[in-house]
């Protein structure tokens, strides 16, 4: 997508140096500045301290990760060293995994002076295939954007459309996700309105978010994520789409925190809630979300302080609570699939449901 | 109540000088620093930058304006202007607006000499009768936690309360309306812990709410507002409980933002859902709350910038958002009376519903 009006991915191949650069996500949305990652180090130093972050993006650098790793050393143990050393990065993150299951399989069998080379290639692999993913997820959900604008009543006013935290093209290698129809539409001449959620404690969706849609020129207004339930109520959101980290295979949908309490909100006032998901990340092995769906506990300080930009220009992070005030922080929450309208795969839109999941993943 | 353990309240008469004293809340939680309010213009100033907020407290501070008004001048144009001035700091202030004509309705018919001190006597009865009714409204609330907490399966455990904003001493002249039954749990014996919920944009749950527990010594935890729908799900809230800022006379409530989505989740998960209000919050005027109670929209600049503290010790204002986005802020929103348990008032709790307010209000 678009930044500073050229059109760019988060990560992007150097092919003649045989390098990735990335954005480093940590200094957004005040600065940006790409890093070269050339090192099985800073591979794994980009994932850790979240310079990139998003399940799919993840994913990539990892495999950029092990052919750098593989590119200094091709042995069994150095492909070992690196897979073990990326993994321990985010150790829970099901894409990061997905991602170095593959580059090693890919590269196991081969010799080792044919490895560093096939570790490129399936690492280009991998981006491309995310590309086109999201882009098909987009296309499937813009069909859906289509018929809602189409039952509108006044069909000139713009398509008004909210999202929680960053499922754009900043957590993928290009488009995103639950973002991608957006672009899409906006491209397509669509006329479309984002409600941007804050999300706190974060605020993936006040920093990458609002970045992304303002570099692509997207019309958007920021919320705190309190704002959700009188918008819908108000009648001023015609859809609300997220994305997710995990799918069960009855439809329950784990995303960032607060999730769903939108998607409680849109079911009260009959708004549609869509979750944009690739088939990977569809967890064929559980039913349950809110049972089997462990949750993530992240620390008090992401609560208790804010990071930002003083009106001097400097990055500070402010405390907003009484001192030695404890706040739990879970990352995720779970919407039971009742609450979602559809899952949107690059495969068409799917009702969340166990029957409709089984007839999905029965074409696969 | 307590704050540095000694009991205080947050307005106080000197009656020697003839003076009172407020916490000034815009240094909060950080800083706490009592300020002499002795002339009109300290007490208009007071109520517009908000070192006084919650509409009781404004209410109080207000009376007090009178009366230091009518020091300096006792005449008809000196009522009228002191009247004016002050009511002009927050027009849509519906208790500034009762507490003025209460006050003017008290010394208009008096002679000049004799009106100065009938306003600080009204002024003192206007503070104690706001401390009575919080104290009634806690009394009708803690037996209600207390049949809350003889259901739960280990009685042992604490009682779970989740609240939202500010409805603390802070925002009355003691004891709060939310919070004053948990105060009297506390101080009853009743093991009690409160979930606090930031409340964005402000963030009068991260420093106003958590600094009154922490002082009074309640047990707390501090939660993002999009960690409420998770905490419900998981069955880790017994009860919610906020505070109004208007009651229509169906029952439909306005409070801070995000106080809808809260009761949407405890409705979807079978929590009780409490609306603390003195009956003079409520507006017999209007029936349809969504309809019928216009919503403040107040400015972008809550939602893009964030005060805090540094870690030198400096106050400071982060911006948390790309340069020039643009925020929507509604400053309440409309919980329908469907979703409210009951009303608790200074006179006993009240099904949310046309039938029982009427009821109610014929008994006053």
């Amino acid at each position: 997508m678009k930044i500073h009006g050229q059109l760019r991915r988060s990560i992007e191949a150097d092919h003649s140096k045989q390098t990735a650069q990335i954005i480093d996500q940590t200094l957004l949305p005040h600065h940006v500045e790409w890093r070269e990652l050339s090192t099985l180090e800073d591979a794994a130093e980009a994932i850790k301290v979240m310079r990139v972050r998003g399940a799919p993006l993840i994913g990539a650098t990892a495999a950029y990760g092990m052919f750098f790793g593989l590119r200094a050393d091709a042995s069994d143990a150095g492909l070992h060293q690196a897979y073990d050393v990326l993994h321990a990065t985010r150790p829970t993150a099901v894409n990061l995994r997905w991602a170095l299951d593959r580059m090693k399989r890919t590269v196991e069998p081969l010799s080792p002076e044919k490895r560093a080379e096939a570790a490129w290639e399936e690492a280009l692999a991998i981006c491309e295939e995310d590309v086109k993913t999201n882009h098909a997820i987009g296309r499937h959900a813009l069909e859906l954007f289509r018929e809602i604008q189409a039952r509108k009543s006044d069909p000139d006013a713009p398509l008004n459309v909210m999202t929680h935290c960053n499922a754009g093209w900043l957590a993928t290698v290009d488009w995103g996700t639950a973002i991608s129809p957006i672009y899409q539409a906006h491209d397509a001449g669509l006329k479309v309105h984002v409600w941007v959620s804050e999300t706190r404690p974060r605020g993936q969706g006040a920093s990458l978010t609002a970045f992304e849609l303002k570099e692509h020129g997207v019309p958007y207004t920021l919320i705190v994520d309190n704002n959700a339930g009188h918008l819908l109520q108000r009648g001023l959101v015609d859809v609300v789409i997220v994305g997710t980290d995990r799918v069960t295979a009855h439809g329950d949908v784990a995303n960032k925190i607060g999730t769903y309490l939108k998607a409680l909100a849109a079911k009260a006032h009959d708004v549609p809630f869509y979750v944009a998901t690739p088939v990977s990340t569809i967890d064929w092995t559980i039913a349950d979300g809110v049972r089997d769906i462990p949750i993530e506990q992240r620390s008090s300080r992401e609560v208790t302080h804010m990071p930002g930009l003083t009106d001097q220009g400097n990055r500070e992070e402010v405390l907003i609570t009484p001192e030695g005030t404890q706040a739990r922080n879970d990352g995720f929450d779970v919407t039971p699939a009742a609450l979602v309208t559809a899952l949107v795969t690059e495969h068409g839109a799917y009702p969340a449901t166990a029957a409709a999941l089984q007839e999905l993943q029965a074409k696969l």
